[in-house]
């Protein structure tokens, strides 16, 4: 049949993750840790799924886990959703992403979308008739230009993707990006989707800009998380939605012919873990260590380096030491240094080449040093 | 919002089994077990996890699962897909369903539904820009009438949704059935979706006729399945797709941004569950028996009971003894007679009301016995 979708390929993270393990080169490409999950947590999904709780969830999440999430919201954030009626869990972030869009788009609306831009953006606009309209960060210091956001609204603007802490670039939105944002749309109807599964990779003693944080930005916003990335776990698949009652009810209408509902155990078990406010506190410390470790290390390297200011990504550029575009570069990386990264050139609508790579830092010590000696090594 | 599913409220199974859980009914609505799948697949999930299976899964799903699903198909339909290129794991049969649809409908098509049909149809079909045409089944004997079908084929139309063992009224396509489909198609360029989720509950003696036995109706053909419904788990949401190869490039291009993949211990967990044949061999006996019990109890009610020739459905036709609408009847058995059923006129989009309901005989004995008894009391 003619494709819905001509322009799509297979992801790049499982080309570069199958790439990795037919070279066996060490994977900083796809972003997931070569560690797990907490075995407490582990435990509790055994336990859960051994004591049968393997039937249908609710369509919106089993409740003392929606109950929880609001909870967690108010702790981080000051601000508690209604559980009934503000938050729904999905099968992954993924799926609360294309839901949102699904849930606002209409044939022939634009929406905005920031560049570089995490994959599964544009595919969902487009499969729900949006047009995209590409506004690309700053280069190299990936700020949005609101001046130039503004300039992209036009009466079929219906929609804003924003992504903080950014994938791939791990530039993070601050207090004065929400104020000149909140400036902007103030007299428009459009809606804004806060892809904030890195939320708690924030970095430098700062703190997470949730839209969540400002009501008037939330009222019109669905802010999505994900517990794969806080749980070590990306394989889990299960990820919330945060939205008013009205958008919910719509988001909730696509969600329920989509997954209908997510996996019950886990459901269960991530319930009792978020008790322990621990581990999402201590996230940040955890990951920052882990950047700090891959910037020093990388120093003796040719590439030049920013410390990310959020995520589990470092980017690195490497213009200087090569003329290679970043995709040839990657793979020859990949095939004869012995290190798997992304080309961010896929994150652009026009493969924009800036030569630059993302590392993935979310690997034991162990695994970025091995990486770290191999890549000084070029 | 202006929303783009209108029509859409909370489904029925929702509203039906909170309705159960509010008044202490049994609750044979929503269809699920009301006991677990097999300890030794409860326990190979908590050891996956446990061992830290938790990153995640190829997009396409574990490569060993895809083979073993393989495996199965050629021992029950004596075909094998090809698992690289045929077989793609989803989260839950509902979302290869959207999937699917979304692969090949697009604004403007036709999509021939059979009514009474599952709640996720049409939604679906909406939300990709397709305009379902209605076709329902006789009455009271639900078989297709295939010379209705022909008339109904147009230049605009572009898929067929067959759904066998059917939901909710347990009617299987025969032979016979799928030769009649064979000659109407022929010179057409339709696609197909086998909603097939319940191909191992098909009961006295008689085979599934999987659209996969089929050469020349599988090469155009989307098939799907649920290891939810075999395992008596039906909140793994793990489902999959069997299509030929350029359907499953297309089906893969919407699950890579839909869900991305599914839930990797659990999958890890059934790739080895699936080399136990047996489980699944001995289903439609283990579901005949429950349905045999059922209706053997009911014989005593005043209902009308045509046992069910598949799913885990039983329909009970209830006209001669009261005029209530099937909605309105459904609430107060469960109200007042503590038996929650799902009624058969909401899987019709005019709301076409028989005066049936179905129950869910996917029960434990003491759990058919109870209800029974209730219902006998009616
Ligand atoms: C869904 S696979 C991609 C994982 C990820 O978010 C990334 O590597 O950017
Ligand atoms: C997804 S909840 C509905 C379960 C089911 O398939 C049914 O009851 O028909």
């Amino acid at each position: 049949p003619a494709s819905k979708l001509p322009q799509v390929g297979t992801s790049i993270f499982s080309v570069m993750s199958q790439l990795a393990q037919t070279h066996g080169a060490i994977n900083l490409s796809q972003g997931f840790p070569d560690f797990s999950c907490p075995p407490e947590l582990a435990d509790l999904v055994g336990t859960y799924t051994r004591n049968g709780f393997n039937q249908y969830a609710p369509m919106t999440g089993v409740a003392k886990l929606r109950e929880n999430i609001s909870r967690k919201t108010q702790l981080l954030y000051g601000v508690a959703p209604n559980p009934e009626t503000e938050i729904t869990v999905t099968s992954g972030a993924t799926e609360a992403l294309f839901c949102a869009i699904a849930a606002v788009v209409r044939p022939g609306d634009e929406v905005l979308v920031i560049e570089p831009a995490y994959d599964s953006y544009v595919p969902a606009i487009l499969l729900n008739g949006g047009q995209p309209v590409f506004i690309p960060l700053s280069f190299p210091d990936y700020q949005i230009d609101w001046d130039l956001v503004k300039t992209r609204i036009t009466p079929k603007t219906r929609l804003l993707l924003l992504n903080s802490p950014h994938n791939p670039t791990g530039a993070t939105l601050s207090a004065e990006d929400l104020n000149n944002l909140a400036d902007i749309i103030r007299d428009t109807n459009i809606f804004l989707i806060g892809d904030e599964v890195y939320e708690h990779m924030v970095y430098d003693g700062h703190l997470h800009q949730s839209l969540l944080r400002r009501p008037e930005l939330a009222y019109r916003s669905f802010i999505i998380s994900s517990f794969g990335k806080t749980y070590h776990a990306t394989g889990w698949k299960v990820g919330y939605c945060v939205a008013p009652p009205a958008l919910t009810q719509e988001f909730r209408k696509i969600h329920q012919y989509l997954t209908f509902s997510t996996i019950t155990p886990v459901q269960y078990a991530l319930t009792d873990y978020l008790e322990n406010t621990e581990h999402y506190l201590n996230l940040p410390t955890f990951y920052e260590q882990k950047r700090n470790l891959f910037c020093s290390l990388m120093d003796s390297s040719r590439f030049r380096i920013i410390p990310s200011a959020g995520t589990y990504f470092q980017l690195a550029h490497y213009g200087h030491i090569t003329d290679e575009p970043d995709v040839a570069f990657a793979r020859r990386l990949t095939q004869e240094i012995g290190v798997a990264a992304i080309p961010v050139s896929v994150f652009y609508h026009n493969n924009q080449d800036h030569k630059v790579l993302r590392f993935c830092f979310a690997k034991n010590e162990d695994t970025l040093q091995q990486a770290a000696e191999k890549l000084c090594a070029l």
